[in-house]
């Protein structure tokens, strides 16, 4: 029974939690400063554990702009739902939930 | 809400769920040998995490002699069960339980 390190380590698990609850639809994304905000993380901690679960393919980020400013959306993919969702079970199995 | 990181890492959490599911009443006590099977972790590995879980005061060891033959005892302390089972309800919430 192994714990998904990508997920388990606390800020990730907290990132990955928010977006499974908040963004319910697979198209569903929210804007970097919106998580930052709602996760009350510095933009560099937020950066730094968004990267690892890019690399992982947990979260996908994408860049437009508004106006001439930069805006990054950050969304789950399916197989970063579904890792979670496996994570989730194990870990509950795990404290007898 | 944080999540106690001694508590958090994956093996130390496997060790302190099967204390407090397994050793019910205070003074109960468990064999190194025994947790060591009932985990299927290597010697090494579960003295490395019982020293960094006795360091923060969450379990206590104690030797004895069985014949000739020197036996470890682990407990889980009183404090180390609390601190699981405030560690266990964040986590619950943060996993929306």
């Amino acid at each position: 029974m192994d714990l998904d390190p990508v997920i388990h380590a606390p800020v990730r698990l907290r990132i990955v939690t928010h977006l499974d609850t908040s963004l319910v639809d697979p198209d569903d994304e929210v804007t970097f400063p919106r998580l930052q905000r709602d996760l009350e993380l510095t933009a560099g901690n937020l950066t730094t554990h968004l990267a690892k679960l890019e690399q992982a393919g947990y979260v996908a980020t994408s860049k437009t702009f508004s106006g001439r400013k930069p805006v990054t959306y950050v969304r789950l993919t399916h197989e970063g739902r579904a890792a979670f969702h496996t994570y989730r079970s194990a870990l509950l199995k795990l404290l007898g939930e």
